[in-house]
C-alpha cells in the first residue's frame, strides 16, 4: 500500500510574525548532520559548544545554562515549577499575553500570587510594583523583558532593585529579545532567564535556552517538596547537562545541531552588530508605518526593536489584510491576542528576518493592500521614509546603504 | 570576530542502541522544508496529515491524537500529570527503568501509589497485579509495553482486564514498541498510549506521539483541580491540535515535518510488513548471539523484537567492548541501567536500524572484539546462525534472501 499522504511541500514564507523567524541556510544544513546517540562522546562535545555559546549569548558565567527540550513556554515552565513551592509569595508583572502566561504558571505551581497588571500596550510602571512589594518578603519577581503580544519593552534595572528590596529572585522572560536587543544576565543580576530558539536566534522552534544563577542552584537544594514535573526538574536535568552527563531524557539531537549553528552565526556577526541591525530595521519600519499614516500601539520610549505593534486603521479588516499579505506576497505577520484581537498587527523583525529587504518589501506590500482596501495614504511614502533611515544610518557609519 | 566554535561534524554512526535509531534520508530531507508559522494554513494541513497518520499507526479513532512537543518522557508526563489528582489510587507496574520513571511521575502528580515490582529482566506476572488491585477502585493502571531497559515485553490484554475489574484507566508506554511490534490502541482498549519519535519511527528525537480515548476527554472535564503543568495541559494543548487550532505554544515545526515523513515511510511499508521485519531481524540477532555462546537476559516468551538484552560474559569488560564497537566500527549499542549496569548490553533494532546488514555487521564486529578480549567462541558462528534465519525466512516466503 502506498500512503495517501502527499509529499511535504510547505511554501517559502517571509516570516514577519513574532516568531518563528527566517532560518539561515546554514542552520537548515546543520539539521542534516547525522543523528548520533545522546551519550555519544561526539554529542557531548556538541553540548559543551552549545552551553559555552549560550553563556556568551546570555552574557553569564552561570554553570546552569542549557536549552530546555521544548519550545519557549517549556523554558518558562522550567523556571516556575522549579522555583515555586506551595504558598510562596510571588509577584508577576502582566503587560500582555505572556505576562499572563507566567502568572498562570506561577498559580499552577502553587504561588500566593500578586499580579501587577497594565493595559496591554502600555508600560508597567515599576513604582506600582515597588508599592505592591513594600514591606513584604517575596520569593520571586517575574517580568517579561519584551512582551511579544504588545511590543512593549521593560527595563530590567528597576525590577532588580525591587527584587533586592523584597528578597526576591528575579525571573526574566527574554523569549522575544535575546539575541535581538541588549540583555546581560550577570551584569543585570538576573537569577533566571529563558528564551526560545525560533525568535531572534533564527533556529527552528523546539528549544528554550535557559540560564539560572548559582543562587538558584542553592534554592533548588533548599526545596522542601519535590518539583511536580519530572521532565522539567532542573536538579536531574542538570545531571545530563552538567559535568556528570548522566542520562535524563533523550536530547532532541537534530534541534541541538540547529541551535549550535544558529549560535555560531550570532558569534560571527557579534552581539553589538546584531543588536544594531535589529534597532536600525525597527527604526526604518516605524518610520515607514508612520509615513503611511498608521499609529503605533506603544509609546516611543517603551518599544521593542524586535516586535512592532501597529494599530489596524478604522474601516480596515485585520484578518483580510493579513490573509492578502500571506496569499499575495507570502508574508506572514500576526494579529493581536486577547483584547487586542482585531485591533493590531504585530510585525516581527527577528534574527534573519531583520533585513532592509524585508522591511522595504513589507512596507510596499502593506501600502498596496491598504490602498486597495480603501485606506487613504500617500503612495510610496512608507518605503521612502524607511529608505531615509537606512541612508542616514549608512552615512553615519561612512558606508553606502 | 569569528566564532571559536568549529563546524558541526558528527560521525555517521550505526545506531544500534535502543534509540535514537537510524534516520531515513527522506526524513532528513523533510527537515529542510522551509519553516512556516505555527498557524499558517499550510501548516494546519501538515498537522491534519500527522494526526491522521498517527491514528492509523496507533490503530485508533481517538480524536485526541497528536505529537507532544517534547521527547518520549514528555509524553509520559503528559499522561500522568493530566490524569492524576492528589490522592488518586494508582498502580504502576515496574519492571525496569521506565516503569520506575512512570511510578516517579505518578508520585509527583500526587498519586497514592502502588508499585508492583519485578526483578529487571523478568516478566511481571499479571496475577500479582490482579491480587494487588482486588477489591479496590483504582484511578489508573500503568504498564510499559516494551521495557527499553531490559527488553521485556508485557502483553496488554491481562492488564486491560484487571483495569476493568478495578475501574481503572489503562495507560500504556509504547515508547520502544510503537511501529516495531503489534499494538492496537482501540482493539486493546488502551485509554492512553504514548511513544517517541526516535525509536521504531526512525525520526530524530524531540516528539512524543500521544493518543487518549474519549473517556480521557471526559475525565479531564471532571477534574477538580487544574493540571499543575501548563505546557502539558491536554485541555488547552488540544485546542491547538483540535478543531479550534487556537494558539497554545509554538509547535516544533521542523520536527513535525520530519515526523510526517517518517510516518509516510511507515505507511508505504505497511505495519504488518514492518512488524515482520522487526521480528525477523530480532530472531536473527538472537540466533547469532546464542551461537556465539552468549546468554540472553529475557526468557524467550517475553522478549521484545526491538530491544534485545544480552548478558556481558564473565571476564569481559562491558564499557570496553562498547567503546571498541563505537571507535572501530562506528556501532553504538547501550549498556545496562541501574542494577543492570555493567551486566548487560542492549541492542536496538528499531525502524531503519532493523536490517539484515546491520545485524550481520554487528555480529561480526562483536565476534571479533570478544575474541580479542579473550572470550572463547567459534569464529563465524554468530553470522552463520543469523544467516540461517534469513535464509529460512526467505525460503518460507518463496523469495531469495
Amino acid at each position: 500500500m502506498k500512503t495517501t499522504v502527499g509529499e511535504l511541500n510547505p511554501p517559502q514564507r517571509i516570516l514577519m510574525a513574532p516568531g518563528p523567524s527566517l532560518v539561515d541556510a546554514r542552520v537548515y544544513r546543520a539539521l542534516l548532520a547525522p543523528v548520533v546517540g545522546h551519550l555519544d562522546p561526539e554529542f557531548l562535545r556538541v553540548m559543551d559548544d552549545v552551553q559555552a555559546m549560550l553563556r556568551r549569548l546570555f552574557q553569564t558565567e552561570n554553570q546552569l545554562t542549557f536549552p530546555v527540550s521544548g519550545t519557549g513556554s517549556a523554558g518558562m515552565e522550567t523556571a516556575f515549577c522549579n522555583l515555586i513551592e506551595l504558598g510562596d509569595p510571588v509577584i508577576v508583572c502582566v503587560g500582555g499575553h505572556f505576562g499572563a502566561r507566567m502568572a498562570e504558571m506561577a498559580a499552577r505551581a502553587g504561588a500566593r500570587l500578586e499580579r501587577i497588571e497594565t493595559t496591554p500596550g502600555t508600560h508597567i510602571d515599576p513604582e506600582r510594583v515597588r508599592a505592591a512589594a513594600r514591606g513584604q518578603r517575596m520569593r520571586l519577581l517575574a517580568i517579561v523583558h519584551g512582551e511579544t503580544s504588545t511590543g512593549v519593552l521593560q527595563e530590567i534595572a528597576p525590577y532588580r532593585e525591587i527584587a533586592d528590596q523584597c528578597g526576591a529572585l528575579l525571573v526574566v522572560d527574554a523569549v522575544a529579545t535575546l539575541g535581538g536587543m541588549p540583555l546581560a544576565v550577570d551584569r543585570e543580576r538576573i537569577d533566571v532567564c529563558f528564551s526560545a530558539s525560533q525568535k531572534c536566534l533564527s533556529a527552528p522552534p523546539g528549544l528554550a535556552p535557559f540560564t539560572a544563577s548559582p543562587k538558584i542552584e542553592e534554592a533548588l537544594r533548599q526545596r522542601k517538596t519535590p518539583v511536580t514535573s519530572w521532565y522539567f526538574d532542573l536538579t536531574t536535568v542538570m545531571k545530563y547537562w552538567g559535568q556528570e552527563r548522566t542520562y535524563h531524557h533523550t536530547a532532541p539531537i537534530s534541534m541541538i545541531y540547529a541551535l549550535r549553528e544558529a549560535l555560531r552565526l550570532i558569534e560571527e556577526e557579534t552581539l553589538p552588530v546584531r543588536w544594531q541591525r535589529h534597532q536600525r530595521n525597527h527604526q526604518a519600519l516605524v518610520a515607514g508605518l508612520e509615513a503611511l499614516g498608521l499609529e503605533l500601539l506603544v509609546a516611543p520610549a517603551h518599544r521593542m526593536w524586535t516586535v512592532t505593534a501597529v494599530k489596524v486603521p478604522a474601516g480596515i479588516e485585520d484578518a483580510k489584510v493579513r490573509q492578502r499579505l500571506l496569499n499575495e506576497f507570502n508574508i506572514e505577520i500576526a494579529g493581536g491576542l486577547g483584547e487586542l484581537r482585531g485591533k493590531i498587527w504585530r510585525i516581527g523583525l527577528m534574527g534573519n528576518t531583520a533585513t532592509q529587504a524585508n522591511v522595504l518589501l513589507f512596507l510596499a506590500a502593506l501600502e498596496e493592500i491598504l490602498q486597495e482596501e480603501g485606506f487613504r495614504l500617500a503612495s510610496g511614502a512608507g518605503v521612502a521614509a524607511a529608505e531615509q533611515v537606512y541612508l542616514r544610518a549608512a552615512a553615519a557609519a561612512g558606508k553606502p546603504a
